[in-house]
């Protein structure tokens, strides 16, 4: 049952705020229980004496939070207790990007998302094992040993930062480039649409599908043309590439394909490359989360295999390190740095300079290093307890893409996507799924810890289970 | 003269490219001599045998960068040569950071810059008296306090943050909004863009003339058409915006104008709150400077006086704070920000959750009032210090627009400004301009400790006196 609520008239936070903190505290609590009504808005208003206004503006941020639910004639009911940490609830207030399923990529048509609380997200990471101290110790340091900082810095990033990438990138990505050729950015999507900006002449952009949809909607905003290329097994089809002489600039995920999962083959790196010489293209390489390899040795970046200059690579810290500390990188062949340096000259760095100083000490220390091995040991069991439990809970179920990288495929061949789809939903299970009538799950699992993956893996098999039996139930509407 | 120029059909580099480089490292090299015209574009046309476009292409290229000026039914005039040193040119753009001019303000075709080493640059701030103790701790004590942080955060930016600019906004600008309204991004240029790509169907921009340079690349980008609007002395002018029926988004800096200095007169304000009703346009208001205030009261945003939701209000951190650290806002209209709720889902702030946080703390804790409030009384020491030099040393010279902001104008009347860039160039020093015969001087002073005042003073007091003897001789050529 609700317990009495005290407002501050006088306090800095909104009255609606103070309510929306009162309510949902607790729901938290316990106080308020999954399936219990809250108050009409009229009795609230009348009982707190505010405006009507002011409940609705609670009232909906709780509904759009997913706290509570509007039945109608009956009035607001309340939801099942997000599996979040208290802090992420209460201080994430309006977000509705830290929910896993607003996840970026689920943004994409080439995607069908239920939107529940529980979800295998792609975008979420270990952050529990991050370095506060050194991270810590390493802001003060530099805020101190280098006021200079607080001035305009280089457009590219300082040359501390770029310096230290390509030592990290020469060892562990084999790719080969010097600081000149490096910009640094506020994450993927703001490098992507830097790096069309500086081609305005190359309109038609090839683009693996299914695939990030961050590239559908950057190419969008700029007047591009999208040209969807397709897949096999061995990666994007060169073949295909070749069908479509108006694309000169073509993005790929070749280290672990988003979403499939896929590595691309050697052999098909070098097709690749050599299509891109002959049709004058540039490939952009993106390699948003190579750090993590389960089984094989990191495939060598495209970059450091193409002699042609042909290749801009894309690398983030988003996954490895936080998605909240906004620093990726892009390595541009030199006549495009060059373009870059004329064409965006006087452009300021998106990336704090205090945070650019900080990441290159840390890759400088081998903190970075240190800080993936121990996130790839973690991600390994994660990965491999929960793969276990869903080929154990789902019988007939088989998994693909899982040497590498935050997520894996999970095939239920037999299974009706949009049938498991909606069963799934009523489960208040959120899953992202290839196109196609059968059931192939994009499975992110770099924050599913065990607990969660045996409620989680439960619910799915159920919901499986349902699907099968439904299906053809479903078929005859 | 201009000299022969080769272009290889087959190479990779296009075409408009080529004759791109041919004439600017012709400009670079001396071959083609400030105030010397280009060959008309048909002309040159016919010369080479390409296409109109690509002429065209290159010209606008050429434009952009600051390298020609178009001059009404005379033709392309080359400009003073931007005379970046060698090693920007080349691959070694990170010593650019140490050069004040690479300041943004100095891309636009409205100005005219020589590039030393010596500058009153408009975008250097006084950071000694950054509060290193209290950033530090509170950057350590959120890193410590809420883990939650390294998850994903909300696209708008934190929820924290938007409320503490609401209350900041609400108190010393007397803007309204809520943080439902408010987008944090990283950078005043970067939000340009968020807003332009908000509103495709508006393709043509107003922009005061002479204005921030940022808006014409912005626009450039995104293929929008850039309508200069004059200005008088009370701000923009709206008889002229009426007269431009397709202009229906107008950028504009009422509080302290870019880069004349000029405060828009409360009448003006409401003409041009009417202007937007009308036409159904909205308003940039892009309050870059406003803090720093050395007579009057701020006056009012126009957002506050606003309430059709007519204006987009655009603040920034980088001169209040420090250029280093890349954190900006926009408060959109409630229809907009619905828009980009729709438009913008699953993207990701561009700014660090860590230092999002941390001047969310910054605001509620009153240090950055207190931090204004101090810096304040520096610029104004430096400001009166270096008018009373400039007034001393220079017979006949006049400042204006220096009531707010941490710039104003120097006009020295019946100075000839090409002869005068001319002979401070040789004497080392960086000046930007108005265009115009006469020479107007765009003086940044946030930089400008008494010491180096003295000595640029002395040099820019010896240059104008070169300028007005060789004045004559200058124009007998």
């Amino acid at each position: 049952m609700i317990s009495l609520i005290e407002l501050e008239p006088n306090a800095k936070e909104p009255m609606y705020q103070q309510i929306y903190r009162a309510l949902t505290s607790q729901i938290m609590g316990g106080t308020l229980k999954e399936g219990e009504y809250l108050p009409s808005k009229r009795v609230l208003c009348d009982t707190l004496n505010v405006s009507h206004s002011t409940v609705e503006s609670a009232y909906a941020l709780m509904l759009a939070e997913g706290y509570i639910e509007s039945i109608p004639r009956k009035g607001y009911r309340v939801l099942r207790i997000l599996a979040l940490p208290d802090e992420t609830e209460t201080s994430l207030a309006e977000n509705s990007q830290h929910l896993p399923e607003d996840d970026s990529s689920n943004q994409s048509d080439d995607f069908s998302i239920s939107r529940q609380k529980l979800s295998f997200s792609t975008s979420s990471v270990e952050t529990a094992s991050f370095p506060f101290d050194s991270w810590a110790r390493l802001y003060r340091e530099t805020l101190y040993t280098y006021p200079g900082l607080l001035e305009k810095g280089d457009g590219q990033g300082d040359l501390e930062l770029r310096e230290s990438l390509c030592n990290f990138l020469s060892e562990y990505r084999a790719v080969r480039c010097t600081p000149d050729q490096i910009v640094v950015g506020a994450g993927a999507s703001y490098l992507l649409d830097l790096i069309m900006k500086l081609m305005p002449e190359r309109k038609a952009v090839g683009v693996e599908s299914p695939g990030y949809p961050g590239v559908f909607k950057a190419g969008h905003f700029l007047g591009r043309d999208i040209v969807p290329i397709s897949l096999d097994d061995q990666g994007i089809s060169v073949k295909e590439l070749y069908t479509h002489p108006e694309v000169r600039l073509c993005f790929t995920t070749p280290s672990h394909q988003f979403p499939t999962g896929v590595t691309m083959s050697i052999g098909r790196r070098s097709e690749l490359l050599l299509w891109a010489r002959q049709a004058d293209a540039y490939i952009i390489e993106d390699d948003y989360d190579s750090e993590f390899r389960y089984q094989t040795r990191p495939t060598p970046a495209l970059q450091g295999i193409d002699t042609k200059d042909r290749v801009i690579f894309l690398g983030t810290f988003s996954r490895s390190i936080a998605p909240s500390i906004r620093i990726a990188y892009a390595v541009l062949p030199r006549p495009l740095a060059n373009r870059y340096r004329k064409v965006f000259r006087g452009y300021d760095c998106t990336v704090s300079r205090l945070e650019q100083q900080v990441l290159s000490r840390f890759l400088n220390s081998g903190g970075y290093s240190r800080h993936v091995r121990r996130t790839t040991r973690i991600y390994k069991e994660r990965k491999e307890y929960l793969e276990k439990r869903l080929l154990d809970a789902i019988p007939g179920a088989s998994i693909s893409g899982s040497d590498a990288g935050l997520h894996f495929l999970l095939h239920l061949s037999g299974t009706d996507r949009e049938t498991l789809l909606h069963k799934a939903k009523e489960e208040g299970l959120s899953l992202m799924s290839l196109p196609g009538s059968e059931a192939v799950l994009v499975i992110g699992f770099a924050g599913i810890v065990p607990e969660k993956a045996d409620q989680m893996v439960s619910l799915l098999a159920g919901a499986v289970r349902c699907a099968g039996q439904s299906e053809d139930t479903d078929l005859l509407n």
